[in-house]
């Protein structure tokens, strides 16, 4: 379908400075059909790209990219700039491997400045960005964009109250859309609604200062009357929240109005300190069921345009689903388990456990430090704390679980979700570190279920058993391959083949699956090949050393970072066990990885089922 | 000497319920005398204590511990509390092996609720314990203590957002002494300092009141008046801060007053909701020398009562000081050299760097996670940033560095300060995670100079070299022993001793001074050991594997965790490489490290000369 502006204006933001704002209302439009009708097929973030159409014309039409510099706070709202720098014969490919990324990218283009994916960072950035300007004497722009929803993390705190005393050219984008990813979150939330709902606010300001002058000199009221004066003083010059911490504030402005946005923009490149400018938008604003249930049109896979239903899988019961199923059960058994989720209650399948036990569940905000440190606190408080985290999110709280869990022996249950390769969320979601940075704090205890029945078995040795921090980490998506008549058990090791194989496999978690399915496919050659199952990663129990040590060649396969990886473990306690055969370590090697389906990625790191084959037929 | 109230009320608080304030305030002058005392023959903090002599007196006459709960913050200005709770016998053993920490430690009282060490963690960790106990319907109190540098971490903010929602049994105590370690940063410490000198504020409130209805209803102004009525009544609700945050405001009050700060503290009680109460303190209170120079007693060693002079070292160049003179010389020759420090200008060795390039410095206050992400936006803008950062603090930082730094490909070199055993603070200080979570990071590169000369060779290294996160890692103190004719080099790797030698020791930083201790010692046995020192610690040269597999037994010493330490990586490559001989790998394991002295830790970690004498005599 061609449009009247799309085609004209993208891939050169500077040519929509010319389009009225009436034109640029009907761009708008254009760039929203285009967003549903790609992310219909592709899967991605829609309900915050759509929030964002108009403020993303406004910020093109006012500013300069990529000389003035706009930093994206998590990232996943930055489609519609991508459709105005230059992504847009590309848009089709976006998530795919190879294709664009969902996310700010600057290996993509000069248009993004910096990459996000974790929320909260784009004011620190975006300082950073603005005081190298400053002491290059560069005096453009640099604009951080950031939801509400971003507010309820620390950093975003640290940046502004660092930001606030600088008169660089730094422009922060409140986007309040009342939103972080399905309800907003704590006291800060109550505040902004409160500015919300208090328009006349800024405006009474010069109205009161009338009413000053205007009071009686020399009356009854005198005194008073300069005592009131001195209060409002105190009044005009204190001030809210982002003042007290040395913003100018301006707001809030409708970020539908494009037009009243280019306005307020013009105006806050007038001030010589930083400035935010608070604005309102909607998320999914346009798209009617994106609208309707912003928080399922978060983070969607392909659904039908008409209808907004989701294309495939629904009602499949998925890891996250099956950790709050077990999490559910083990909270009516026992009244201490409580349940932490960091803005995320919805994707780590916690919905029904806050409904079951409100009093017991926890929405901190996206504010992992905190979650852990709170958990620290309720684990010293007698209470058994379950903080449901992605693992890529988890990085954040590694000093906490460090210093306000582990070395207090406090036990804090992990439910790592979203372990391994994410897929078409890439760089900034994989989850390939957690095993490296969990196994280097003292006192953890990390399981890796290969099933459902697994996942349920490690979160009730969690609950029972030792460890201060106790995680329990499984995958995106879906139970994979078993063998048939599978048996989930409770010991830390399981194997599975002839205990004579000359070649082991070792692995955890659901590459479980791939290694099943490599033993079978070897048996066609006649090659029998045992496989280790670690069925709790840490520590590694003796068993499998023991067993692995009876063959001449064994391969550890790690869907996790190599350097820190659980096998490098395997292969120091392999030889200070005097073992002489051979080794191979196969896990991430020194890199980020990029966005792909997880099949693929898997096929690229070496660690399909068909690759597994051939690692194994290169050696016997 | 003989106290008249001290020794009767120590080891029970109940008991100073039972004096006067008058008696109370003899008693705050023998504590501090006691403090002074002590901390002059241990070192130790200092400053911090003298200002909560006061506080710490009112909280036990208000409040029954260990049933009422107080959490510190940080935790080091606990000294008070800890004389009054049952370790005021044991006093001199201060921060002695063996002896009472210089933190809370819940392992050593009941008193102790919350271990801390880091910055920040009290409220979440407070409000944690609130929580627990509010589930199991204990309505006594949780208070925490904390100073207002502490509110420079974003983690506070975290915890603020969280805990103001909530109608549990919480107080938090705002210790104000416009510090944090040397000065306050940023706009916070800007507004509490407003806050400070704007004490009507809150008498206005009610005054105003009384204004607003003395307003003559009917006149001229009628209209007027009920707008201002209106904007009258903004203010009032609106409110500062932390009422914004949720958190009913009280304060500030005199901190030296334990009569104020009694009744002050017996109010806050009342509320239902979360309190928090502003007192100013004086850091170091009642010590002139401390009271003239904070800074210096923050952290102190063993000091003259008399004169506050140091007893020991002066005027001998340290790791930090060598630090920041390289880095001045750095800066000299290149403009896009930046420091950025979290709040340890001094600690760091940066003041002189602060003085002659302040647009070039950057104190962030005590946020190592903005740090972290600051230096991201600094090196995407062209920048070389340096941050410079204790190893136990740079846990805080770990995603920021993944996320903001090394998946953007951004160079940020970190001076890892205190890398390894730090003594006396212990188990939070302690610097033994650094290369293991690290090391995790694609894209990372390690240096550990084992002598000042290689620390310069290191930072010229990192700035001109490839790597995102370049982290150059040395100890706290001095440099140790060197052999004879001792000569820095630049490669990756060093070798000592006889290339041809059966057993060969690999290890790195300042551990090499003790492996060439044992290297002599073993001389004298006719036992020639190979010592091979990574001076690049991360990644691993291959040259440190082909030589290391010509000997027949290898020893790796590592003054860090074991779990993902380099020894494993190194155990890998020799697996990986086909070695067969021996491999040990020495290095702590999977446990945190209390507090004694470095040269007492080496030797209980198996990793003075003399235990690798020994390590090398049982295997030969």
């Amino acid at each position: 379908m061609e449009n009247k502006y799309l085609e004209r204006v993208a891939n050169n933001p500077q040519l929509l400075k010319n389009l009225t704002y009436s034109e640029l209302n009907v761009l708008a439009k254009e760039i929203r059909t285009k967003l549903v009708s790609t992310v219909a097929k592709t899967g991605g973030h829609l309900a915050s790209n759509l929030g964002v159409v108009e403020l993303t014309l406004a910020l093109h039409k006012v500013f300069d990219s990529p000389k003035d510099q706009f930093v994206w706070d998590v990232g996943h709202q930055v489609y519609t700039h991508k459709l105005l720098t230059g992504r847009y014969d590309d848009f089709d490919s976006l998530r795919q491997n190879g294709g664009i990324s969902g996310f700010p990218n600057p290996e993509e283009s000069e248009h993004d400045t910096f990459a996000a994916g974790h929320s909260g960072t784009s004011i620190s950035a975006a300082f950073g960005l603005s005081v190298a300007k400053k002491l290059k004497g560069d005096d453009s722009y640099t604009i951080a964009i950031i939801g509400d929803g971003s507010f309820t993390g620390g950093l975003v705190y640290e940046a502004l109250n660092n930001a606030g005393r600088a008169n660089s050219k730094l422009i922060v984008i409140l986007n309040d859309n009342e939103m972080s990813i399905s309800q907003p979150v704590g006291s800060f939330a109550k505040y902004l609604a409160a500015m919300r709902t208090n328009r006349h606010y800024y405006k009474a300001k010069g109205f009161f200062i009338d009413v000053l002058e205007s009071l009686p000199g020399g009356t009854a009221l005198h005194d008073k009357g300069s005592q009131i004066k001195k209060v409002a003083k105190d009044y005009l010059y204190q001030s809210n929240f982002f003042e007290d911490l040395g913003f100018e504030y301006m707001g809030p402005v409708d970020g539908h109005n494009i037009l009243a946005l280019t306005r307020a923009l013009e105006a806050a490149k007038e001030f010589d300190s930083p400035v935010l400018l608070h604005i309102e938008t909607v998320k999914g604003m346009g798209y009617e069921p994106a609208e309707l249930n912003p928080a399922q049109f978060h983070g969607i896979s392909r659904f039908n345009v008409v209808t907004g239903e989701p294309i495939a899988k629904v009602g499949v019961k998925n890891y996250s689903d099956t950790f709050g199923e077990y999490l559910c059960e083990l909270a009516a058994e026992n009244d201490k388990i409580c349940a932490i989720t960091a803005a995320m209650m919805l994707g780590t399948g916690l919905q029904n456990f806050a409904m079951r036990y409100p009093n017991r569940f926890f929405d901190v905000g996206i504010a992992e430090e905190f979650g852990a440190t709170f958990a620290g606190g309720l684990a010293k408080g007698d209470m058994i704390p379950v903080f449901a985290v992605y693992s890529t999110f988890l990085q954040r709280a590694y000093d906490e679980l460090v210093h306000d869990v582990a070395m207090q022996n406090n036990k804090v249950i992990l439910g790592v979700d979203r372990a391994g390769f994410v897929g078409e969320d890439g760089r900034s979601h994989q989850g390939i570190l957690d095993v490296a940075f969990l196994k280097s704090i003292p006192g953890t205890v990390i399981y890796s279920p290969s099933s459902y029945e697994e996942l349920g078995i490690a979160l009730h040795q969690a609950v029972d058993g030792d460890g201060h921090v106790v995680a329990v980490r499984y995958p995106r998506g879906y139970e994979g391959y078993l063998p048939k008549n599978y048996k989930a058990l409770p010991e830390p090791v399981s194997i599975f083949g002839k205990k004579s194989s000359r070649v082991t496999i070792v692995t955890y978690g659901s590459l479980f699956s791939n290694a099943v399915k490599a033993q079978e496919k070897l048996k066609e050659y006649d090659i029998d090949v045992k496989i280790i199952k670690l069925n709790r990663v840490w520590p590694i129990d003796e068993l499998a050393i023991k067993e692995a040590k009876k063959s001449d060649t064994i391969l550890f396969f790690e869907e996790g970072i190599k350097a820190g990886g659980a096998g490098e473990t395997f292969a120091t306690m392999l030889m200070e066990g005097a073992y002489k055969g051979d080794f191979s370590h196969i896990a991430i090697e020194d890199t980020f990885v990029h966005h792909a389906s997880i099949k693929e990625l898997e096929e690229e790191f070496g660690l399909s089922s068909e690759k597994m084959v051939e690692e194994v037929l290169r050696r016997v």
